[in-house]
């Protein structure tokens, strides 16, 4: 015996055409659209052409908050509220040499926060935080969500993978956009990135959107376009949250890679550590505690006294890896040196991005494997006085037969001068509930 | 063994993004994109992006003309080089109580011009050329390519099913463009019936692009920008092409339906018929005997002596349809009578249509039969003066249970006042390739 099918209150080439032509799509169409894309009644060829839409089109923010709203409810929703502690999470555009959140979630651990970093691989040019903590021996990404409230209860911090339980729809979805040139829509980005930050429960959210040539967004009036929509996104869902534009015209830090980041993530931690990455860690762990209720909070003592690296250590050990092992060496380098002497005045963070991709520390398919040793290691950064001759930057891979292709990727892409480039902070821009 | 694949020359991904971003596809990238569809490299969700950047972008007129040649090679292409008769083929855009192909063709052919008219089947509210010709006892759509030669040769006029061998990439994209909501993009109209009719190999071509309520487009702009834009392609292509522009806010003639269309269009054949059917019938085929080189031809003349009559006879029989044989006639009618007396100011030509389709004179599915006696006849045409109580028009169908939605589909959609509407030709502009 069969049942009919229940009727579909809406047809997709109805809600395609309302968007196409401009108009605003009814709050119940747009949550039938996702509902019924989720379940497989939407098809991918209808969905591309609404996205495209969407793109050219633009959406509401009425009409985003809607549709993240269906694409939480496409999946579960977690919660965090018996863990007795307030949770803040962290959420960056990605950038080149982003290792920010290694040390970032620790550091904010320590002032008995609880961080919950639930985070992907990468693909091509922007890392993975999950493909750099898999740099550590016996480190494992995925924790059942019991695991991860014991973590987040007993250490604090923790950095895993996200389970495919939150936001299915974005999953579904994005995996689209990325085939059919629709990735670029603020709309879209926005609910994609912050459907699943608010499924997994925090109560307090701190974005980094970054702009700039290594970003996502190349110009900073998209990157705040972006901010301001997902600020606005998570205010409206009862997430405290504010962003800051931050900068990503040169790679952030001077490692670019996996276990070299992993390196330069636990210099920051012992205090040291370049000053960059330092200043941005800094910046972001007081937006998370200002939100968790700790405006004055002392960042910088947490990095000196060692507390931060006590919740490190105690993070990785409870996710199996061993904080004290080595980390895996590259078989092969290649030193590019100055040819003259003077300032570094350039370096681009896209190029060097594309280099350490195609020297194998990204993967060009979801299915491929990283090569943790393998990346970039800068020896100076613009505004650095360098000699001729001196080492400017080192590649590191597997395979020498790489060097050629990635130096082709940089070719062009840093310079020394003689005048020293502008100054300007990294942090460009606060954008907060109030000031959308 | 198996060769490894050659590698794909482009990425449909930037394609979508090239037409995304406003700018115009290069060529090679162009032709890639339809072949690679075609042979299912490139994915429905893929095209349906680029379909939708298409109908909001647009394309120019070398791009539309690359997508069309790109999906006449997707194929077989035809050709009557020997057949020793000149072939000029006739397309219309559609509309409601548009048969005249049915007369059109072997009129035409009476003046030994070759006429292969490929059509189709209908869809929604408007009809098909071939459900229309079904209605006789016998008379088979399908003919092989022999079959047509030979009849071409020996007939001169053929209406039959266009084959599947010709633009293949068109059926596709058809059905795609149909459920993602992209219908409605000229330069995807243009190349889609361009395409199948440079394939044909026809040496000319009139297009009767139909523009008002009851057409795919509502208004003349739009109607005059897609007839310019397939003027400019059949002109590029060595098709000489002309269109006209006729309005279909009213239906065309006194039959909506099947069978009686039939009937409506053997009268016509006789030398008699309604005065639009008539006027547009001889306007077409003074447009086709020019570009044939017959400029002169006397059109009516073939309809008072018999010889279009004598052809048609020909043309049925050569398809095994028996030209004496009582058409079927509908199980149940309801005729509306005029409420007062007075001059028909209006009957709207999409409503008619509707109900026509809900009679069963038309599809929803395209697996789905017609009743070939199903649809309405008109007593009167906006312009005559009824007399109270007189019949207006008349619905048949098998099954009386659907008189109801079908008046409710004409319920406001014709109006009896004082007043006579303007008299306006039914052609209203001619396009021929100097004037685009």
């Amino acid at each position: 015996m069969s049942g009919a099918a229940a009727p579909e209150p809406f047809d997709a080439v109805d809600v395609i055409r309302a968007k196409r032509d401009g108009g605003a799509v009814p709050e119940d169409a747009l949550r039938w659209m996702i509902d019924a894309y989720t379940r497989g009644y939407v098809m991918d060829a209808q969905m591309s052409a609404f996205t495209m839409a969407v793109l050219l089109n633009g959406m509401s923010r009425d009409e985003i908050r809607v549709m993240t709203d269906a694409m939480i409810a496409s999946g579960e929703r977690m919660s965090f509220d018996g863990l007795g502690k307030t949770t803040v999470d962290k959420h960056s555009t990605g950038g080149v040499g982003d290792k920010i959140t290694l040390p970032l979630a620790p550091l904010v651990a320590a002032f008995g926060v609880a961080v919950p970093q639930l985070s992907g691989r990468g693909l091509g040019h922007t890392g993975g935080t999950l493909d750099k903590l898999e740099s550590i021996p016996g480190w494992r990404a995925a924790l059942s969500n019991d695991e991860l409230h014991a973590q987040l209860r007993d250490v604090g911090a923790v950095i895993c993978a996200a389970g495919s339980g939150l936001a299915p729809a974005d999953k579904r979805l994005y995996a689209l956009r990325d085939v059919t040139g629709t990735v670029e829509a603020i709309p879209l980005i926005a609910s994609s990135i912050m459907s699943k930050k608010i499924a997994e429960g925090t109560a307090a959210l701190v974005l980094d959107v970054k702009f700039g040539s290594g970003a996502f967004m190349q110009d900073i009036d998209r990157a705040r376009e972006l901010a301001r929509t997902m600020v606005g996104l998570g205010t409206d869902s009862g997430v405290a949250t504010t962003a800051l534009l931050t900068d990503m015209n040169t790679p952030l830090g001077l490692a670019i890679g996996n276990a070299n980041e992993v390196r330069e993530s636990v210099e920051v931690l012992a205090g040291g550590g370049p000053a960059d990455v330092v200043e941005l860690t800094v910046a972001l762990a007081r937006e998370m505690l200002a939100l968790a209720g700790q405006p004055d909070a002392d960042v910088e003592a947490a990095m000196r006294d060692g507390r931060a690296m006590d919740v490190w250590r105690a993070m990785i050990r409870a996710q199996d890896g061993d904080p004290d092992a080595a980390l895996p060496t590259p078989r092969e380098t290649h030193t590019v040196t100055a040819p003259r002497g003077g300032t570094v005045i350039r370096m681009e963070a896209l190029p060097f991005g594309i280099a350490a991709w195609r020297l194998g520390a990204g993967r060009a398919r979801a299915e491929d494997a990283v090569i943790h040793a393998a990346g970039i290691d800068l020896h100076v950064k613009p505004g650095d006085i360098v000699a001729e001759g001196a080492p400017v930057f080192t590649l590191s891979a597997d395979d020498p037969a790489r060097f050629a292709r990635a130096l082709e990727a940089i070719e062009g892409a840093w310079d020394i001068g003689d005048d020293a480039p502008a100054a300007s902070s990294l942090v460009r821009e606060r954008i907060t509930a109030d000031s959308i």
